[in-house]
């Protein structure tokens, strides 16, 4: 037998789900994520960083779209028996640190965070295995108006990165109101938990799945275009005509019935005019807040809104209660200036996680993209939250109320490409000096060690890269190639003639190519030497400053 | 039987080895990162960043300190069965990405990331199962000016840093000299592979283990304090005594014959002058590169420990090799101004990792700290890195060269607090508007938003942070308590008296501790309403902003 002595060779491949991020996505999100940063600063947020691990038992089974739990996660068991999991998204990890430190902590405690969070699941166009979120909390805050202010800083955050107002909405509904529905159609009390989550989840995916997959999920399950089926909730057709009209802007059940642009409306029920409606509105309301405040609080779309959820959750207190929640929390954005182009009620807004008690908001694009399957769909949702009062007492003896949303930050940057707001052209390159004598390499570091000293004199200013070409320096071609590559402002050049005379070439390669498009014959070329000149050893610094500050100006011009 | 229905209380812990970390931290962390990046993008170095997961065979087994691979590492199986892995450090993900985008990446290519990394270990005091560490590479260069380009970043990484020069030193080493030594004394050849490695290993232990701890090492093995045993390389008298000189100056043996700054010396053998010394040095150099460029390139101490170190590896070609290699990058490093007080030559200097071919180098701290046993000790490294031409062609059919390093960034932080260079003071907290009436929190809101527009308009400077008290208002003491706790420099006041009026009243919070350190009397400081004043509502951001005004002018005096 002979005995191979090669090692066997390593396939250089990424686990699926998983992938590379290079430069220039790299600078647009640093860029991104400091713009958000200084927007929940300016809310009073501060910095906090759990680790990637934590025992599985406090993360919880709070996975979106899963029913079946630790399905979702990526989990290992510790030397000592216990096991420990990935984080699966960065409000169980928070839960866990507020309850683990909250003496010491500041209440209300205001924190954000930007992390990587890691899903086992199937990785899909878009859908990713491990991707980042960027999260604001308020914990112990137990009021709307913390609620309203994190809408509030979502639409702020939105405009910030250059999303023009009307490309965007924070659609906010409230988890009583939805509780309030679905008790009105016999799903209430402890023993319909279960069911009630379903329906909501089959609320949430109506955009993906249509209405006839609504059904289907209500009813008798859905079987999706991988062939897994999600089981239905068994709703009769009577429980099924109710959510239609609540939920979904639609005619597909013979009823034009639904939601549209935040308003409930219905071409049947409705004998009342615009101005019916609001002064029916304005006498539920007034007799809560009175009749001044309530005409100047609300606008009439918002009166409108709230006349119509406080009909549909008739009988339910705890949807009554949503309704109000809901009406306060409008009251917060109109008296603060956040108009319903900004931030508007919507009922068909869910959110899918179990862990929500009151308030959920979305922050949804409303421009168009072409989707995988080459058809136009809008944007959609860039991230979202709610209130979740039971997740930090999970931990505690005491009731810790809780609020705040989550970006997904790779979701956002897509979108951010899509309306042109993301600066993806190529950085300057460094200036490359190039090696003509390969026995010098210590002199051409010294040269670019002066140039980037100098160079890089001022902190404030971008740094201007400058490196010595270290790759096999035999092909002066390959040098150039490479500063080409990098895109390189310039050269230089210092062969055995220059180093005898004491100069030193520095060719712009912008000037350069600009020059080579008006030059046809090679061998002008070759005369014109385009962008090139010979200075001083001692003017290297001068000259090289020239050209940056030349190509500077160009480019801004 | 009765069934419990109260949910069973969750401990909110950390798994063992894993931490939190809170604003100021995070704060410092980020600027630190901020100024490392600077300089690695002013020798042309770009971002790149994988993600944490690696299929375990493209991880290698490369792990320091572990002759169990896989021991070290977070490994799961994936729904396919192949095994994966939590990076351990942040170069071998690097190989395998160069190698799977060979064809489109810049050659040589310059990258840096910042990254967390993962280590399945026994946790200690300093020592975590998840750091983070920053790394810079260049893959593609052959030659040893890349690797004393890497020192030289290092080195000046380190002042950009703040830490003095002379409190900081690039140790730098070439494995080839190691493997020239240990040829020598008959360690040579594939059979002898492993027991190289381990005494390489051992010799990176001198500072820890001491000389009594190495010789155990490389003889019969050694028991640590915590009763683990590492096994030993079985070196005869001989071979150790050979051994040690070279290594560790140290009179232990009987020979004073070590390193000292670097420089090998002893007190038996050399019976040469310093100006002998230096005419043999030129002597021997001068054959190679001619007398002239000799004197020139090297000073007095890197000619000694040149010859010294032929002397050494007489007779091993590779060692030979490497003691030109190191010749090499001493004359780049004194040709660009980096001085032995910043980059220095020490055998000593090893890298415990078996991947690397060539120069390694290691950044060490000199100034003193009190270690966990209440020892004073010199803090030592806070990173390294070294030539590994192996690990990308793993991957690949051709060669690939590489070189680069890495920074432990939690110990760099921990050194600079040492040195205090981290600005921990804590910053300027949030406008906290109070809240006298709860039915008014939207108008409270609205105000707040008001002054967080005005006070951020500009995005140049650092942002204000504004926000309205989302805690239980009951007690109006608990805000200002909440006002202190975050550091807030004036909190805004609007009672139903004030609103009446039109006024609101703002608090100057710093003004106020001032002021009542010089008032005694209860009467007296109330009656002085300490730092309060009362404006109309439409003078309340030029009110608050002539407070902030006023406190930073009085930090800056």
């Amino acid at each position: 037998m002979v005995k191979d002595k090669k090692p066997k060779r390593v396939a250089p491949r990424l686990p699926r789900g998983f992938v590379d991020r290079e430069a220039q996505d790299l600078r647009a999100q640093e860029d991104m994520l400091a713009t958000i940063r200084r927007v929940y600063e300016s809310y009073g947020f501060e910095p906090v960083e759990t680790p990637v691990f934590e025992f599985t038992d406090a993360l919880g089974k709070f996975l979106p779209d899963s029913d079946r739990p630790n399905e979702g996660v990526f989990s290992l068991q510790d030397d000592d028996e216990q096991w420990m999991s990935l984080r699966y998204d960065l409000t169980a990890p928070l839960a866990r640190f507020v309850a683990e430190n909250y003496e010491s902590l500041p209440k209300p405690y205001r924190s954000y965070r930007a992390g990587y969070v890691f899903r086992n699941e199937k990785p899909g166009p878009g859908r990713f295995r491990q991707f980042m979120q960027f999260d604001a909390d308020i914990v112990g805050a137990p009021n709307v108006s913390a609620d309203a202010e994190m809408a509030m800083m979502m639409a702020d955050t939105m405009e910030a990165l250059g999303i023009p107002r009307g490309q965007y909405v924070i659609r906010v509904n409230n988890r009583k109101v939805l509780d309030g529905v679905l008790e009105a159609i016999g799903l209430g009390g402890e023993e319909n938990a279960g069911r009630r989550l379903g329906v909501l989840r089959a609320i949430d995916k109506v955009d993906r799945v249509g209405v006839e997959g609504f059904i289907s999920l209500v009813t008798n399950g859905r079987k999706d275009e991988s062939g897994d089926f999600t089981p239905g909730q068994n709703l009769t057709d009577d429980q099924v005509n109710t959510l239609i009209p609540v939920f979904i802007n639609t005619a597909a059940v013979g009823v034009e019935f639904g939601v549209r642009d935040g308003v409930l409306f219905t071409t049947e029920k409705s004998v009342l005019s615009d101005n019916e409606h609001r002064s029916r509105a304005l006498n539920v309301i007034s007799s809560k807040i009175g009749a001044a405040n309530a005409a100047a609080a609300l606008d009439h779309d918002d009166l409108n809104a709230i006349v119509y959820l406080l009909e549909y959750v008739s009988g339910s207190s705890v949807g009554v209660e949503g309704v109000w929640q809901l009406f306060d929390a409008a009251a917060h954005w109109r008296a603060a200036g956040y108009e319903r182009n900004r931030i508007k009620l919507d009922l068909s807004c869910v959110r899918g996680l179990e862990y929500y008690t009151g308030p959920v908001f979305e922050a949804e694009l409303l421009f168009d993209v072409v989707n995988e399957k080459g058809q136009k769909v809008q944007f959609g949702s860039v991230g979202g939250g709610g209130r979740y009062d039971g997740l930090v007492s999970r931990f505690m003896s005491q009731p810790v109320p809780a609020t705040g949303f989550s970006i997904g930050v790779s979701r956002l940057m897509t979108a951010l490409k899509n309306l042109g707001r993301l600066e993806t052209e190529q950085r300057t390159g460094p200036v490359v000096v190039t090696v003509m004598d390969r026995d010098r390499m210590a002199d051409y570091q010294a040269m670019a060690t002066t140039l980037r000293a100098a160079l890089n004199a001022d902190p404030g200013k971008p740094p201007v890269p400058v490196e010595v070409f270290q790759g096999n320096p035999k092909k002066f071609g390959n040098q150039l190639q490479y500063a080409d590559r990098r895109n390189s402002p310039c050269v230089v050049i210092q062969g055995a003639d220059e180093k005898a005379a004491g100069k030193v070439q520095v060719k712009d390669l912008a000037l350069g190519k600009e020059m080579s498009a008006g030059i046809t014959d090679n061998a002008e070329w070759r005369e014109a030497r385009a962008g090139q000149e010979t200075v001083d050893e001692s003017e290297l610094v001068a000259a090289v400053a020239a050209i940056l500050a030349r190509q500077a100006e160009s480019r801004s011009a």
